[in-house]
């Protein structure tokens, strides 16, 4: 930290989520001397960074502080000194996570924008950028920590740690926060008077959580939220949308699953739904699109300082607050506990000892210090092995562009059926991303010459959105 | 080995396979001094053990061999001072893969004999069994060699090793015995100048081949079989029977694939050729009801005395003449390259160092030798570690009968969507299978109590076929 | 907890330390509800006992508590619904400790009371008596925390954890408090604000330490420790008795060894200093007798209300402080953060899954949440997995009594040079403990019967001390 | 292979040894297809290549081939096309060998010349060496195998795999050899009927043999060689020079050990024979130099043209048919049961995967095929990962040259005691090795500057050999 204050630099400045960051440090003024925070976005992301960051200067200064508040579209020149780097781009904006739902749903087939073929292309399309961040980093602010949130969180995190080399690298996911908030809620304890232990991947994880008596609660926890009522029993998961687990796997697990194991425990349903979501026009991205153009809307207002009440339906809520909350950990050495995507290194021991995992740990000056693990009993450990396995084929492949290891990747995503139907997925979404894929040129290039199919297909159905 | 010589007891004798076992002893008659070969199976099996022992007693006579053929159904007593004790049973004969199959089909769900739903309740029947015939070998035979081909090979002889206790097992089965065959064709080499090795699960397994010259060549075999013609390239795979495997993912795999891989890399036309099957009322196991009900009335053809051709076609082929093969080995310490399910003891470093693989190695007197085979790039270490995950947890289940697991169970294994069919199959499955799940009694009578629709649809289901 | 309150009870009371450990309660009465103190010993321990436990209830009472002081010799119900037993018993007294020191060096061989040949013996003495306690736990108090603080400490903890199965163990030492106060001295800043990270196993660590800036200070304290200065090297090490490490090899480290590295790294002068207290029959065990005669003369004294200074010189200080302070985070779920022998789970990769490490973590509720520690650099790795083979060596023989695994633990600890006199010290030291060694007592016969030069050699050294 | 034939290179081509290697090739001229045998030497040895080479050629030319045999000191030109590259080089000579004997053992210190001092110290000789020579392969003879036989055999297989990144590299050692054939002599069962598997490190591992009828005959052999017979009682190990291994703690490993673990489980008897060696100036290397001297005379011979029977004394006898079979095994795919130094990809699970293990497996024409072993019990566990853990560490200082990691490799080294004579040793070494260790170049100078006691010790000593 210079003498002046802390710097704080935001990669994907423009987005929707800025202002729950900037409330964030607002609210944690007394622990974080910051001097400047820099706003980055880039050419096609400049009308939005001008009006959150234009709103982003008016919340500091109704909060009577005197931190200066930069926009830029010089990405190198912003890292210059920095001592955080938080990164919140998304590739291609939200009209690239439209392609990655509605290409695969035309199939049948779940996009899911983290895990799913979505979220591969998530990847293919990010990591390129953080790997070319942290290069910057390396000349313009070495002792930086980097706190992604750009998702799918844990394939960006493992590429910026194992292949950037960024040690000092922290993931975090929304969705633990959320659990934690849960089990308190249904036990009716405090949240800080339960230990929590969560073990897995980003959006693949489980937890357990103990009482100050040293009781484990999880099993209540699991009773509470997915033991069959009478009325449940009747209805029979009538209601696909709440497509629920099932009661008698989980209590075989022994911990809690996380929201996004739907997609693999309840994978018949959860596909029925993003059906029909897809019929409607309504899958995630598109209404999240149109939750963004009202936020932006409201964020032009010169009188708003302050975040609106509206960016809570925007669905990545907590988010950014998690990256306060970390970044005041490691400056105070708070040794807040948290659940954070980081080096493996022997914490879960089913895992590759170099892969990024998420679990439970201390925030400290020097870093996260994760709980060890251990093991997980065959329920879950056959499974997560199978989605690190993948997610490892995707980041090598985002990495050397080589399209074999793509489409590999594709057979072995649970969540995408092996056979003719994954390559003719890989092929319309290599063609549909062309513009954020410089690492597949070739194939695309080959693609564009040789399967006129492919590009029909696409072209009609991005006309149809 | 008592003084008068070998004994070798089959368990299963009544199947349809016993004459190419004979055949492969006669074969091998200077290597095997045999006394007696016992012939065990069941009252339900009675009829056939009578037609398919009075041909071996044929066979064994034509040869003009002095061993005694014994037929019986006291399993116990023929287990007394055996040397080799060779499993081939099937609990619930080939009715029960017909539901094994139809049932999950049902619902535009693979059966998969071995490792689909079907395999898990073939798993579910036969475990019991093998490590009940176990406690018996134990007062019976404690010195003998248990030669296991029944089906799911692999749970079968890792609940035999791991859970049985029985350390002298080996598991076969005559998948790698077809690849190497088709390796040498493709590259016009002779097989025995070839150096192979396998490594994975019982049909889950990868291999890698080298010439004399000490040049790997599995690149070229991969070529040979999936590099797309001019003449694929026009028909898109329109024939969906000989579902193919991605040539491009082949070769991010580096190593060559087994056939049951299909199920997994190819699984939308798999799914799909099997549900024409399903309609047609031709899935595999009502084939296969047919050719075995014409083989038997070739058995009882009082004048043939040598293995018909027609038994090539019931599928199994060269599974018997492996297991003689072994049995040859263990006996005379032959040091053959075999292929066998075994004990992993870090062969496979990815896989649990308790649980059984399927490798090359070297069989001597005093067992199975594998091959180290280290571990897997990731692009095949993750769906192995999956299904391993997934076959531990229906071992369990098999064993303490609980109804948590072997939901769990479903609802990993990559050829059961998770979600409501994961259960609607399994219920339904456990209500049809009843008379051979003494373990799931207790969920099934449950079933029976509440669940009328279950009972109705197997009911109606079954009474289609 | 009774709704009276905590009930604790510690085997072998009459210990001279047992003052701390009321102290230290009283220190945090406001943390531990205690309704109960149970002091229980043995015959032999009856009169020590007497004397420290009346000094315990002057103490109590001093401090205007009500909390109840019983004295016994019958252990099993003593036991009846303990909430924390903890264990400072001396199997054979300091008679014992005298026989482990003085017969290996009079072979010129350090004894080592916890990991050389004294060590070894200490726990085939111990380990039978501390599962015999957890039997006794089972049925009498089977929620209760064991907190063992009796040597050697890590395999007294692997054996109560791993062939006992009593989970909720933790073992305790004080040799990690001297550490991080030293390091906290030589960088001149508050305990407090430093970030200590220990791994290894019981007497065999290391660690590394941060500052609140984040910065790692564990160079700067190696250099203000280890760092030859000129006066030193004039020296060279003349005062054995001081045995330095070599600066040069903690630099290799990048670690801070424990004091008892010493035996490894700074052997032969070690060794040189023991033979000179042996030769002037003050060996540790010879020292520490007298300074205990002389606390039971002090603790008699019926006006001494409160821990005598000298008790500080008896070498185990901090001890019974930690035991207290780790009661209270887990009575209060304080998410304290200590160094504790616990079950290793993968923290420490190099090490066997379930054996027992010493690590840095937190104490909470339902017990010992390590942080994961991951791998070491081939330098310090080699000699912890050596330790550890010879740890689970000697815990084996001290279980089963096999003579051949307990000279392979000999001839294995670095300690003990392998041939001849490994034997003869073995054989001597079990007839010299024969009294403690019931598991050993065929081959103590055996000895006696023939082998009269081992007996005569014991008798003669013993008479001479 | 070119056209012509193979082309065997030999670096240390002028050793006494290369008789033995000659008479290999010609006892398998029918397996090999020599076209050209090239012996390389330095200058140094330019004078016992001519003699060993002009003798060669007579062997060559007794046998009626038409091999050519070129005698060279330019190494680089050698390497041109090789086929198969030998390494029997000693960097320093029996010279150096004499130095690394010596200084250790006039401290009382075992030099032992492949593990203990001397060993790291051949280790850091030649390791530098071996990577300099794959350098030249990678451009000269990109495709050749390496078959090392340079001691320590072990840790320069190692650096050649891992640090050298030859993939076809093997180790050679002649123990396994004769260990087989003693079990055989003890069994009195021919060796070819027995199957042996050894595992560990070189001149660090273990075996166990079965018989063809598959029982296991390790305890018979064990009882055969180590159990002690009524005279042993009575001598009482009278005969230090055979120090023998404790029977009772063979029986507890259940596996022979190797010739080489006298050094460790019989440490003070072998430390007092070779100190007796050292007063009398016997140590192995004075004795092997008159050895080679009488065999040099021999060599000059112009009518000697077969291997004289006085090399067999030389020690290493059978090291040089090894080389042979396992270059004929290569060659044409024999598929030879041998044991040899690898890589360990999990062959042991205990050491690291990328280490160097010498095991039993398979010679086939694309290289070493390694049975699998697992893992080792506690009592053998633990030693083989400490020296494991030396090694590793031996190997990095050989390459980087940092002292304190060289102090910490002798510190860690079981026959080498911690403290201070570690450190009066290594810097003797350092001085006496000086003009064969260019990695320690600055720290050499420094102790020349620094310390002339280091260099007073070590001329006076070397004066007086």
């Amino acid at each position: 930290m210079s003498k002046d204050g802390l710097k704080i630099v935001t990669i994907g400045g423009g987005s929707s989520y800025t202002p729950e960051l900037i409330e964030g440090y607002i609210k944690r003024k007394d622990l974080l001397p910051i001097s400047e925070i820099v706003l980055v976005d880039i050419e096609a992301g400049r009308h939005k960074l001008d009006i959150v960051g234009e709103m982003a200067k008016r919340m500091v200064k109704a909060a009577g502080l005197d931190w200066t508040v930069t926009l830029t579209l010089d990405r190198k020149s912003a890292l210059k000194d920095a001592d955080f780097v938080t990164t919140q781009f998304r590739v291609g904006l939200l009209d690239a996570r439209v392609k990655d739902e509605r290409i695969p749903l035309s199939h049948g087939v779940l996009g899911q924008e983290t895990n799913g073929a979505g979220g591969m292309f998530k990847a293919f399309r990010t990591i390129p950028v953080i790997l070319d961040i942290i290069e910057d980093m390396k000349t313009q602010c070495p002792d930086a920590w980097l706190v992604n949130f750009t998702n799918p969180a844990g394939m960006v995190t493992e590429a910026a740690i194992k292949h950037g080399g960024w040690k000092k690298t922290v993931g975090l996911c929304n969705v633990p926060i959320g659990h934690r908030k849960m089990a308190a809620e249904k036990l009716d304890i405090p949240e800080e008077d339960l230990f929590f232990k969560f073990a897995g991947i980003n959006h693949f994880h489980w937890h357990r959580v103990w009482d100050k008596q040293g009781q484990e609660r999880t099993h209540e926890v699991i009773d509470a939220i997915y033991k069959p009522t009478d009325e449940d029993q009747e209805s029979h998961l009538k209601n696909i949308h709440n497509a629920s687990f099932h009661y008698e796997q989980i209590r075989a697990l022994e911990m809690l699953p996380c929201g996004y194991h739907r997609y693999y425990y309840a994978e018949d349903e959860m596909l029925k739904h993003s059906i029909e979501e897809f019929e409607k026009g309504e899958t995630r991205a598109q209404v999240v699109k149109k939750t963004e153009a009202r936020l932006f809307e409201l964020y032009k207002d010169p009188e708003l300082d302050y975040k609106p009440e509206e960016l809570s339906q925007r669905g990545g809520t907590h988010y950014s607050d998690a990256a306060c909350e970390i970044i005041a950990a490691i400056q105070n050495d708070l040794r807040t506990e948290m659940v954070v995507s980081t080096e493996n290194n022997g914490t879960v021991t089913d895992l590759p000892y170099d892969c990024a995992v998420e679990v439970s740990g201390v925030v400290t000056s020097h870093g996260f210090e994760p709980y060890n693990w251990g093991s997980f009993t065959p329920e879950a450990r056959g499974v997560i092995q199978g989605m690190k396995g993948m997610e490892e084929t995707v980041i090598r492949a985002a990495i050397d562009g080589d399209y074999n290891r793509a489409l590999s990747a594709f057979i072995v995503n649970p969540l995408v059926p092996g056979g003719v139907v994954a390559k003719d997925i890989l092929d319309q979404m290599l063609y549909a991303h062309k513009d954020h894929l410089p690492q597949f040129a070739d194939k695309i290039r080959e693609i564009e010459e040789n399967q006129p199919d492919t590009i029909n297909y696409v072209d009609e159905l991005m006309k149809s959105n």
